[in-house]
This record gives structure tokens, sequence and C-alpha cells, in this order.
């Protein structure tokens, strides 16, 4: 008999989306006028940069002919691309970084989801809560979150934050074996300065502890003082893999391309305490699970290290950027405190009532959408996301709505 | 302390190919007047369909596009794409599939090596000997496989094939949960007949077993008479999870699509005996670490079924079967005996010595390089395997050389 991993029967559904949908579909099945504006949704809304799209057409004719024709690639991805990661995001803040440390995968999400498979399914997990749900869900399916009631998972550390602490953890007295962290973070937009990430590095080595460091939105760091990678950190190389994407960066949402760092100085452990490196756990893992990313979009992707590519990106990128001051300085202006938006593509806001409430209140008197805060997290209740991915005019308008409402 | 996950350290390392590798080296430092042809490689060669290329240019200006411009699209694939698969593929074989039983993902080995999530890590599992090492690699990994000794893991139950049995299993007296099964296969090219296949699925419903059924190379298959789906076997819906690509169907090594079909009448089980769909865990699966497959690429995909698409296929197709024919004539003519190379694109020779012996014969006299069955598994020491993967000119070539030997 076939019997399912019943791990999978602890995964609370989704509710957060599918509710937001049935929220929407209820309001518009009432209210036909206003335009509604979603300003709730993580996904880019600009074109692809012209120097990527060149690349993949470029690429495209080459697989049209035999002799420049591409079959099976590297399962870690081509020396090309990533060869100009290395030079371009690290040889200035971690020259340490190698070409070869570099995984090029089709997505952060992949990543940061299946990266737990290189430990022990007894490995003691620390997750931020508010952030981004997989990596929860991923370590649920695996088994280490142990039973759901109250809220939470009786074998997941929770690291809460607050305003308090800058809605970004702080390393707990106990020891945590794995660490997700998220800077800049999703859903609050906060960013780790080097000190706090220092702190974190610090504990990592202290316990012999991985930090799993979410750096899907570094390109949105304004702050030259924040680090935009963990490897800006003495002593990261040995206790931390990165993950970053051109997702976001580059809008790649729906064209897929990211890259993993695992360094070699990077070591888990067996039970009898033999050293083991999860450079080589990954690469074994990949050549077994993987293929590879399509030949046409790493050529893509390497286009956003040309000269045009990075104006592109850059104009991209601002362009967003301004969206987020925008937000943040309507909201505030509101008189509701904001996180994020600086640094981050996300601004946090503290609603003064439960999230549902205030989303209820913005969609009902401005038809505009936004993710309640409880949706990441317990520590989300009373706050909500707005999202910086969307047109200008949609911005304008639905902040020209919100100024207009009293609350 | 990030403790790692202890079945990885059962992995054999992947001898075959670093092997074949490193005596390819060895010869060519000593020899360096003629020509080496590699004849032991799975891969195309041939360059994409014309219809693909021009899909592909066509959904890249569109990304370049804000109104046509596409973010994340569903995990599952664009319904453009599954509504075609189960149109072309299904409609007349199967017709109860439908567009949403469709997975498309971004290759098989992907989801033959992920799939294994979804069943409990106590599963008793089936492998054929020889076949595609990634069935047994990524249950290894996942702690099913049990400890290695004398060559081979104790909990796996291996599904011994030979020249008497066609080189595909029969079902076995004991119980399994969970079967791998792969027609035409990889790498002795047989293919499952109708009755043959029939003994499985109806074994897998006596037992309420799992069958995942690798049909990659359905698309090399001539004789009408052959099942090119599982579940053109009645009641295959309920028992059988089915892998196909567009990997060596359309040349797609290097571009990456392919596409999982599980039936929502397919079912697991908990351990207090409640039935579970498979297509909701699946579902829940890759929604939680896949985030579906680049744009530009199905809609390349969804080319193979134009007009255009079919007859460039088909070409595509006839042209490696040719080299199979090729190869299988003159291999025989020599006196071997061969299976496959009629509905597939491999063709498994016996040797009349162990698979090494020959492989360094053919490598030394004819500088022809193939694959030692032996690397496939313990039943395939004895067998070569000839990949039908090439240009007709290095076909040719390599078959000259060989019908020049003596042996």
């Amino acid at each position: 008999m076939a019997k399912i991993n019943e791990n999978y029967l602890q995964l609370k559904s989704s509710y957060l989306f599918s509710e937001i949908a049935k929220r929407i579909k209820e309001f518009e099945s009432k209210n036909s006028t206003q335009k509604l504006i979603k300003m709730g949704i993580g996904d880019v809304t600009e074109p692809l940069p012209e120097a990527c799209m060149q690349a993949l057409h470029a690429a495209t004719d080459e697989m049209g002919k035999r002799e420049s024709f591409k079959g099976y690639g590297p399962e870690q991805g081509y020396s090309f691309l990533r060869e100009l990661i290395a030079a371009n995001d690290f040889k200035n803040i971690s020259p340490s970084i190698s070409p070869d440390e570099i995984f090029v995968s089709d997505g952060s999400k992949c990543d940061t989801g299946n990266l737990q498979e290189l430990f022990s399914l007894d490995s003691v997990v620390g997750i931020p809560d508010p952030v981004y749900p997989v990596y929860l869900d991923s370590n649920v399916m695996a088994g280490r979150a142990g039973n759901f009631s109250d809220g939470s998972y009786n074998k997941i550390k929770y690291l809460n934050t607050s305003l308090e602490t800058g809605f970004l953890p702080n390393p707990p007295s106990e020891k945590l074996d794995l660490v997700y962290l998220c800077s800049p973070n999703n859903p609050t937009g906060a960013v780790f300065t080097k000190e706090r990430l220092k702190a974190w590095v610090d504990y990592a080595r202290q316990n012999k502890a991985i930090i799993l460091f979410d750096a899907a939105y570094f390109a949105f760091i304004q702050d030259e003082n924040l680090p935009k990678s963990i490897y800006e950190i003495e002593g990261a190389n040995e206790v931390a893999i990165e993950f970053r994407s051109f997702s976001k960066t580059a809008g790649f949402t729906g064209t897929r391309c990211a890259y993993t760092i695992i360094p070699k100085e990077c070591f888990g452990f067996s039970e009898n305490g033999e050293k083991h490196s999860l450079h080589s756990l990954w690469l074994r893992r990949q050549s077994t699970k993987f293929n590879g990313v399509s030949y046409p979009i790493q050529k893509a992707a390497a286009a956003v290290y040309s000269e045009e590519g990075k104006q592109q990106v850059a104009k991209l990128i601002a362009g967003y950027m301004k969206n987020a001051q925008i937000i943040r300085e309507e909201l505030t202006k509101k008189g509701l405190k904001c996180v994020g938006g600086d640094n981050a593509p996300y601004i946090w806001v503290e609603t003064g009532t439960d999230s549902w409430q205030f989303f209820d209140m913005l969609l009902n008197k401005a038809s505009v959408v936004c993710t309640p805060g409880v949706g990441f997290g317990k520590c989300g209740e009373g706050y909500i996301r707005f999202s910086a991915f969307n047109s200008r005019e949609n911005v304008e308008e639905a902040m020209t709505r919100i100024s207009r409402l009293e609350f």
C-alpha cells in the first residue's frame, strides 16, 4: 500500500491569498464603478530590460543552428553566468566568493524550499515571524516542524519580531541548528545593519549553526552602509548560504533565473562529529534532481551584467523605489507608522486595528487591495504590507484615494 | 550544530561518467590521429524545431511590452500548454486525462527525483535493473534505500531483468508500495507491450501500489500496437503517475520543459487507511517549492503542437530512428545480439565480454565511445548502450569503423 508522507497533512492551507481573492470577489460583485488597484502583490509589473530581450533573441537563434545548439548544460549553471555573478556581485564586497561557489537555478523559491534536504530531520530550525512562508512550509513537509496547535508548530523556534526589534530578529539564547534570515525582509521591508548581521554570524559560528540568508531583494538597498550580502560580514563564509534572484532585480518573475551561494568553507556535521562540505552535498543534490536552467534564459540573465543591462536594471529599480517613497510618504502623512520602503520594495504599516479589519476598510472605502500582515505570521497582526511593484499611475491613484479617507 | 542528512553519505559516487571521461582522456593523450566519435551520450544533437524558435522569439517580444509582459505564472503551468498537451497527447488514447491533471515542469529529472517526497519514508520501493539512476539515488537521499553492501541497498527491491525478460521487469510475488517503470527503457531501449503493462497495472491495483511511469522516450515508439502511455491500460488512472518531456521529443534538453500527469483518481493512503489525493499533494508541493516554467519556454513547448511543429518534430525523430536502425543493423551483422533501437533511441548490445572490456576495445580499436551497461545496474554487466542521438555522418563513420573490427 502506497503510504503518503503524512507531514503534508500538518500543512495549514494557504489561507491568505485565497481569502484575499474571496473578499475581492465579494466586493466586486457589489461594486462595479471604481477600478480596483492591487497594491498587495509581490510581483513585478515592468517589461524585461531591453538588454535581456536582445540576449534572449540571440540565444534563441543559437539554438536553431547545429553548430551553436546547446543540449544539456551543467546542472550548476554555465560558467559564463557564474563568472559574471562573481565579478559583479561579489568581487568588491567579498572577493573570496568564486564562480564555482555559485549555483544557478530557476528560482529562489525552489532553492530556499529544497535546501533543507541537506540537513538532518531532527535539526532545530529558527524562523522569523513575520516572514515569507516557504521556509516554514518546506520544513513542515520534511517533518521538522512537529504538530500544529494554538497557531504554531511545536518544534519550530519562532524568532518573534516587533517594532522594537525593527521587525528583524536577534539571536536567541537557545541553540538553533538552522536559521532562516531574510534581508531586505519580506514582508516588513526591514534591512539588517552590519552590526546586527554580525551578531547572527557570531552566533552561528559559536553554535556551529547554518544561516540560510535570503537576499532576493538586495538590489533595492539604497543606503551604502547596509550589507547587500551576508558575506560582507567576516566569517560568514563558514556559516552562511545566500539566496539571490533575478526575479525582482531584473523583472525575471516570469522568466525564471536565480542563484545560490554555498562557500566551500561551509560545513555541516555528521552524528559522529565529522565535517561535511555543504557545497558538495548541494552539488550532488542538484546533479541528481535538477538539470540546469534553460540556456537562452541564462544568456538573458547574463545580459543583466552588460553596461546597457546595468543601466536598464538601475532604472527599473529606481522606478519601483520612487513608488515606495510615494507610498511611504503618503501613509506617514495620514499618521500611519511605516517600516521599510526605503531600502526595500515593501512598506510595512501599523494599522491600529487588526490586519483584516484595515484590509476591509481599504478595499471598501478606496478599492485598494493590500496584504494583511497576519498572513505572514502571528507577529504580523495589526500590520499590512504595501508593495511598490506597480505602475506609477496606479500608485498615485491609490495614494490619492487613501489621502481622502478618514481613519 | 547543523547536522547533515546522513542518507547522502550512502550515495555511491557517480562512477560511470567520470570513469568514461578518465579513460577517454588517457586514450586521447596517447592517440591524436583519429577523431573520437561519442556514441554513448543520451543528449540530442539536432537544432530546436523552427516552430519552437519562432514561438520563443514571439514570446520574448511579449516580455518587452508592459501590456503583454508576464510575471509569475501558475506553478503548474499555463492553461494554453496544458490544454494542448491533453488534446494532442491524450485525447485519442485516454480521453479522461484533463488539462488540470497535467503539471508542467522544467524537467522529468526534477519530477522523477522529487515525486518520492509525497510518500512515506518506510515505503517499499521497486526499481528495475538496469535503469536510469535518478530513481534509485533520489530514494537513497530520502532514506528509503537502507545500507549499501555487496553492490546493492538492503531496503530496495531490485527488479532484475535479462534477455529472457526482454530487459523489462515483471511484477514480483512480494508487495511493493512504489514501482518505477521506464518504457521505452533507458538504457535498454525495450518497450512494454500492453499485456505486460496491464500485468503491472493489475498488480498495483491489487496491492494499492503506485507506479511511477517514465515515458520520456514515448515519441520514439514506431509500432502502433505498443502503448505510448500507461493510461492506455484500463484502471491505470487509479495507480499511475506518468512523466513526459519535450527533451528528447523536440530537442529541449537545453531549453527545459517537461510535464507530469497525476490523475485525480490516484490516491495514496495514510497510516489509518484514509485516502489522500496525490494530485492535491503534488499541487501543494509544487506551489511551495516551485515557481513554474519560464513563460517564453512554455510558448516554445506549445509550438510543438502546431502543424509545422508536429512535422518538424516528426522529422527530428525519424532522423534519430534512422540512426538507430543503421547502428542496430551493423552491430547485428557483426554477430552482436541487440535489443532496442526499433522503438527507442537506445540500442542495448550483448558484448560477450564484460562491459568495460568491450568499451576499451571499441575505444582503442575504433575511437568510438559507448556506455558500459554495468553503469546502469548489476544486470547491465556484459552489455553496452549505443545512443542514436548523433549526426548521421558520425553514426555512419562509427559503424564503418566497427565493421572493420574483428571480434
